[in-house]
Formats: structure tokens, C-alpha cells, sequence
């Protein structure tokens, strides 16, 4: 892909301190200039400033892209543009595969068209293909006008495949031969083609119609008789995976096998491309961290420097559905103003029976999500897990419970009351555990993802839940 | 490491259903058995037995070892130790190299000491030290007496390395050259070797003192000229990590580079071993489950069908801090028994304000623990990012605590309640940007997880101060 790392791994907070000692110096000088004016200071500052870029210049030159993509990841916004403006041209494409969404949108908006094709034109089609989300439409038309018909068609398949399947990650860095050549021919070849593919463990092995019939590693390779042929030494069972495969499921298999690359065919076995693990890696990282996001109600990846107005936006769709459930909650207490007039310690007790059932809901939810994504849980065994975290969420209300009704008993020094609060909070543990299990399911049967604001939508019904069953007991027994 | 895989990812489900039918029917045989009696039922029923136990290994001995790991994963808990019953003794080590922790713990629980150390005695040094923490004191110390000398000191120093760190993480099948060799002769050496490792993408070259001095990718060996010597395609400038190196950041390392292997050196430049991207793999998977866990309280990967005893225990920790702290909560609403009394909407309204505390504060926490864990806040622009969100909570604040105190008014006609619930959400949402950042810097700084416990903590914190604030205004303003 590009050159090799040039600095280990914990130089790189140093660099970042380096990095921002010149961009704050520049930004310093910049201000000098303005304030002072003068024709001898200007010729001064000019001269600093210029030794100044050229350091950081030379920083950069040192680094390799994903350094200086962490770099702008990591920089406040106005310090993330001016050192983008420092970055060699002929890098831009790679630094903004690199970057996280977030601040690749902020970097793609300060680019021109010529700048943007520019870049775009020096990366490969998977690659453009991951950036194009970002790129704006007439950009993309140009881009798919220049290409030849080979990399346009791969392109346009590639952008074609929804997000989340092995189509979007495959790359099309192959090296495939024959079976009937020996494995002395193969090398020959592999040493004629010069450069090879990263993360090349293995040769595909195809028919002259680029059927996929087997894999050759590389291991194979460089051990076998180089006088036998690749059909000798073929492994014949390999895992290959098509465009259409969730990805999730593409990771898995990787995880399991421990694949380093792996073969994408079409259903006729034609070979398409590739899905290598770094690929992978990249999807489990960005998966986790969306399903993180998603329980949290944050709409997208955000950029951690993103405007106040931008940021603030981004957390607006979840903080609605939250106020919503947050005004039920208040109208079912509202429903029983009456009784909590008459007692008050109601209002102070209620908040616990609400609380601990959000807290035990949120474990289980958190639980099912994660199984939900590992493929953990599967139709024939929902039923008893189901039944465990009921039994879990019995077990945990009896305990708890029983140890909150006496707490409340001491408190108020009424029997009744504890027995109320005992009884409420054993109801809720118990609605809890089904929020948290029937939430998740229910998001994945409407085909959304599972931990989809999963946390506010089970915070909503433990709390108007909790409320109900302890006001409502409240009120019956006790204030009538 | 092991065979290659037999069965396609998407197959996997299918093949659970097939086991479970196998399971369900000798299940069944066998209880007919035990009711019915009798030779001749006995007889035939036993004929049944054996076919059935023929076809389940029959199936076992097609998958491949992860995949009997992930039905034993995914079955409960009476049919996992059915099935693991019928596993090939020389295939234990690898799955319970592969199960998850809480499964491996119920298997290990189900072995005696031969079978332990017989599984073991399978695995590599850095596998033993993988599942070491799972097995009895004993069988650990009887397996280190049986290792020849250079595998007693490689597991004994893996398992001085701390969980997190790269000597965890390291195995040492690493394949070593000499710089002055030709690559003829290192490509003959590794003919001779006849096996080559997983994950193998470069050579290490080292001096006699087993000082490491560059790699040798084997990109390079196929395609250069075998003529020239190691030294002359070397690359000298390659990413090498410590032992005591923090998983994490080699974890980034591996993502940043595209990393399939590295070497591990010690601070004189010995090579000790490697890192592979399938342990980092493992790493992040485990590791952002453990994030994630650990943010809704849970103390540890939970086997999804644990006993309902102890899964309830795994849960009870964080139970425990969090009842506390709901008390707490509960006593500061004691404290304003009296203005509930005589205005009972107050009690309606007030978890109205805590609620949406709640929700902006997770946002903000799960942002702030994504920044940590990847290494994107740091100290130098850590102050922007705490003034961030405070503007976007201050501009929430003002936006949605403006909207909840025009409800407020008009559901219960009273201008005043509406502007104490306006200002009590500005100053909650104020409260709870604060503490999404105080509670894991905090973590951190004490040398904790960040995400331990941070939800409780952060619900904690927001309903405390939700309702002194709105109850305090209240009790000021409206009821005095």
C-alpha cells in the first residue's frame, strides 16, 4: 500500500507535542505580522515563519500516512486545517482513507474539485470507493469519466454493495494461476510481476475462465518439490466468501480461521476479488465503536472536535424520543399526584425502584446486544436465555428487594411501605429483564441494528414502568 | 496452526441445528431407556444410542476446531458438556484455546488432571499461557516440571507478562535468517524447514547474538533477485515492540500499518518473539467487549448461559453502588418532603430533569471513553474538548430546557414551574457534560478501566444533583 512505518508506535503522543509546538508557533507568528505591520518586521516574521514550515514539512515528510491521519484526527479544528495545507499533494488521497469520518468531512470541504479528483485519482477503486460517501456527486461523475473500463466497472460494482457486506470491503489486489503450471513457474511469475500485493498470503488458483478452484499459500510455496504443480500441492477447501455476505459474518470467520486474505466469488464460482484483514480489522473496529455510539443515542461517528452547533445536532434526534418518554414517566406520576400528596416519602422512594430496574435492564440489554453480534444467540436458544435472565432478574428482586423494602421500612418506620417497595422492585427487575430482551430482538426483527438507542427506549420503560407499579401498589394498598 | 476450514461461515447455523436435533435424539433415547427397561427395549434402544453418537462425531470430525468451540459457545449449558463428551481428547487443547472464558471455566470444571494436562501438554507455550489462568493450580505446576527447559522459561515469562501488555500477547513462531545468506540459500533454509507458521509474512533477521537488525518480507524474497544477499533487501526500519508494550497501542499500531506480524524485542534489541494480527484480533474483539461490559456493570464475560446463581452474582457488585446511590438520591428528595407536599407536580416533573441528564451524560461519556481508549484525547487537547461540550451542553440546555419549561407551563398553568424547570434542565445538563468527563478521567487517573462502572456512576450523579437542583429552585422560588 506505501512506504513503511518510520516511527514506533510510542513516539507518536511526542510527535503530536512536537507537531502543535510548531503549528502554535506558526499560528504566533501569523498574529505578529498582522499586529505589527512594517516593511523590516514583516521581512523578520517572514523568515521565521518560513524556517517554521519548513520544519514542519520535513516532520511530516517523516511520517507515514496513517500518522499524520491520527495527527488531524486528534488536532483541534483550526490546527487540523492549517497542518492539512502542509501535507504533500500526492498524499492527500491516502491520509483521507485514514482519517475518521468525522474529520474527513471537515477536510473534504476545505478541498477544491481539481484537488479532490487529484487525490481520489491516486488511490485504488476499493479505496476511492470507501471515501466516496464523502466526495461530492460531480466529483465522483469525473472521477468515474476518467477511469478505464476495468477500474470504472470495479467501481462502480464496489459503490454498488451495501455498507456491512464483504462486497464493500473487497479489494482487488489478486495474484491468481493456473493448476497445471509447477510451482518453479509460479515463482518465475511472481518474480516477473515485481511488486506484490500486501497481505498476500496465498494465490488464487483459476480456470481459464477465472473460475476459483482452489488456493495456493504461500507457505505451500516456499516448502513444496518446486518441480510439482500447483494442483499438487492446492488446498481444495478454503473458505470463500461472496459480495453479498454480511460482513459480520465475514469478520467472524476471519477471527475463527485466523485468515490473513480470502477469495470473493460470485455465485458461478468466478473469481472477484479479495477481503483481506486488515479490511477486517478495520470493520470490527468501526462496528464495535458504532454499536457503542448507537446504545448511547449519538447518531453517527462524531468528531470529537466537531463544532458546538454540529455536535449538539448530532444528539438531538435521541434526546427528543428521550424527553418524550421522559413526559409519559411524568404523566404516570402525574396520575397518582393525590396519593403522593398524602405521602411524600412515595416521591422520595420511587426513584429507586426506577433506578436499579434501568440498571439491571441496561446488564441484560448490554448482554443480548453483544450476543446478538456474535452470533451467540440463535433461534434455539433465545428460549433459555430467556428464561435464565428472568430467573437472574427473580433471583436478583427477591435479594434486592427484600433488602430495599427493609431500608425503607427503617427509613419510614411503615411496615406497609416496605412491603410495597419490596413487591415494586421485584415487579421491576422483572420488566427490566424483558425490556432488555424483547428491545434488542425487536430492533433486529424490524432489521435495525440491535443496540439502536437501545439504552433510552429501556430507560423509558423501566422508569414509566417502575413508577406505575410502585405508585399503583402505593395506592392501592396503602393511601386508599 | 491447525487444519484448514472445513465448512463455509454461512453453513455454521446450519450445522448448530443439525448438532442439536443429534443431541435432542440422544437425549431422548436415553430417557427411554431409563423409563422403559427391559432387554430387548434396552437392546435396540442402545443400537439407536450408537448410531446417533456415530453421526454427532461424524460432524465433529468434519469442522474445524473453532467451530466446535462456537457450538460449545452457543449451546446451554447441559448440551455443551454432552457434546464436549464426545470431542477428540487431541482436539481439547485447541477449543478450549477458542471457547469463551465463562465456557472454558465450565469444561475445565468437567476435565480431571489427566485429561487437563493431556490437552495442555497439545498447545504451544503461548497458548498454554492463554487458557493458564483457567486451570487448577496443580496440573499448571505438574506441566511446567514436564517442558524442556527452553518451554518451562517461555511460558513461565508469558506469564509474567500482565494482561494488556505485548508479552501476553507474543507466541514464538518466528522464523529467523543471517543478513550475509543469499536469498537462494534463505529460501532453501525454509524448504528445509517444511512447515512454515500462520501469519508468516517476513523474515527476522538477526546477528548471532540474536540481536534483531531488520525484517525480510517475504514479498521481497519472492521477488527479488535470488542472488543477492538478505542484507541487500532488508528493511531496517520496521515497527518492533517490547514485551511490556501496552496491548492497546500495538493493537493501533497493527491498524495504522496494516500489520500481519512484528517482531518483539527486548530493550538490548534481543528478539524474544512475535505478535500476530490474529492475537491482535482477539485483542480488540475481547477488549471492546470488555469496554462495553463494563460501562452497564457487569463484572466479566458472562457465559450467556451461565447458572442463574451465578450470573446473578456477576451482576451484584455494581447492584450494590448502585442501590447506594439511588438511596442517596432518594434521601436529597427527603430533604424536600415538604414543597412535594404542598405541590405535588413537582414530584411529576422532577425525573423529567434527571432523565435527560442522564441520557446527554451517557452521550458524552461513551464519546470521551471511545477518545481514551483510542488514544485520541490527549493531554494537549483535552481543556478544548471539556470546553466543547460544555458549549453543547449549555446549548441543549437551553434549546431543550426551554422546550420542557413551556410544557411544564402549560400542562400545569404556572409560569413559575415552567422557569424552574427551565433553569434546573440548563444547570442539569450543565452537571451532567461534567461528569460524562470527570467520571473516566478520573478512572484513568486512579489507574482504572474508564468505562468501569461509568454509567452507574454518571445516572448516579445526574439524578442526585437533578433533583436538589430542581427542588432547590423550587423550594426557593415557588413554595417559600
Amino acid at each position: 500500500m506505501s512506504a513503511p512505518p518510520k516511527s514506533a508506535p510510542e513516539t507518536l503522543e511526542q510527535t503530536l507535542a512536537q507537531v502543535q509546538a510548531l503549528l502554535d508557533k506558526q499560528k504566533l507568528v501569523e498574529t505578529l505580522v498582522h499586529r505589527q505591520g512594517g516593511p523590516r518586521h514583516e521581512l523578520v516574521e517572514n523568515l521565521v515563519h518560513k524556517q517554521n514550515l519548513a520544519e514542519l514539512q520535513k516532520k511530516l515528510d517523516e511520517l507515514h500516512p496513517a500518522d499524520v491521519a491520527y495527527l488531524l484526527d486528534v488536532l483541534p479544528v483550526d490546527e487540523r486545517l492549517r497542518l492539512w495545507e502542509q501535507v504533500k499533494p500526492e498524499w492527500d488521497g491516502e491520509i483521507l482513507l485514514e482519517v475518521s469520518d468525522g474529520v474527513r468531512e471537515s477536510l473534504v470541504a476545505r478541498m477544491n474539485r481539481r484537488e479532490l479528483l487529484a487525490a481520489a485519482t491516486a488511490l485504488d477503486t476499493d479505496e476511492i470507493a470507501d471515501i466516496a460517501p464523502d466526495l461530492p456527486r460531480d466529483v465522483i461523475e469525473e472521477l468515474l469519466a476518467s477511469l478505464d473500463t476495468q477500474k470504472r466497472a470495479r467501481l462502480q460494482s464496489t459503490l454498488s454493495y451495501p455498507e456491512d457486506t464483504v462486497g464493500a470491503l473487497m479489494d482487488y489486489d489478486m495474484v491468481t494461476v493456473r493448476a497445471d503450471v509447477s510451482l518453479e513457474v509460479a515463482m518465475r511469475y511472481l518474480r516477473r510481476l515485481g511488486e506484490l500485493p500486501d497481505q498476500l498470503d496465498k494465490l488464487f488458483v483459476v480456470e481459464r475462465d477465472d473460475r476459483l478452484i482452489g488456493v495456493l499459500p504461500l507457505k505451500k510455496l516456499l516448502t513444496a518439490d518446486p518441480d510439482s504443480t500447483v494442483a499438487q500441492v492446492i488446498a481444495e477447501d478454503m473458505v470463500v466468501f461472496r459480495p453479498a455476505d454480511d460482513a459480520r459474518e465475514a469478520a467472524q470467520a476471519f477471527e475463527r480461521y485466523d485468515l490473513v486474505a480470502a477469495p470473493v466469488a460470485d455465485e458461478a464460482g468466478k473469481l472477484l476479488g479479495r477481503i483481506t484483514v486488515d479490511a477486517v480489522v478495520d470493520y470490527i473496529r468501526a462496528s464495535s465503536e458504532a454499536e457503542m455510539l448507537s446504545m448511547a443515542g449519538l447518531k453517527e461517528d462524531e468528531d470529537l472536535f466537531a463544532t458546538v452547533w454540529k455536535a449538539a445536532r448530532n444528539r438531538w434526534t435521541w434526546l427528543g424520543v428521550n424527553l418524550f418518554t421522559a413526559f409519559i414517566a411524568s404523566r404516570v406520576i402525574g396520575l397518582f399526584e393525590g396519593s403522593i400528596e398524602k405521602l411524600a416519602a412515595l416521591a422520595a422512594l420511587m426513584p429507586i425502584v426506577a433506578g436499579i430496574g434501568g440498571n439491571t435492564g441496561n446488564q441484560t440489554i448490554t448482554l443480548i446486544i453483544r450476543g446478538l453480534a456474535l452470533g451467540y444467540i440463535q433461534p434455539s436458544n433465545a428460549r433459555r436465555l430467556i428464561l435464565k435472565e428472568l430467573g437472574v432478574a427473580a433471583l436478583n428482586g427477591l435479594l434486592w428487594g427484600g433488602l430495599v423494602g427493609l431500608l425503607a421500612y427503617g427509613l419510614y418506620d411503615n411496615a406497609g411501605l416496605g412491603g410495597v417497595m419490596m413487591l415494586a422492585m421485584f415487579l421491576n427487575l422483572l420488566v427490566a429483564a424483558l425490556a432488555g430482551i424483547v428491545i434488542p430482538f425487536t430492533l433486529q426483527k424490524l432489521k435495525r441494528d440491535p443496540a439502536l438507542g437501545s439504552s433510552v427506549l429501556l430507560t423509558a420503560t423501566t422508569d414509566s414502568m417502575g413508577f406505575f407499579i410502585f405508585l399503583g401498589l402505593a395506592t392501592v394498598l396503602l393511601t386508599h
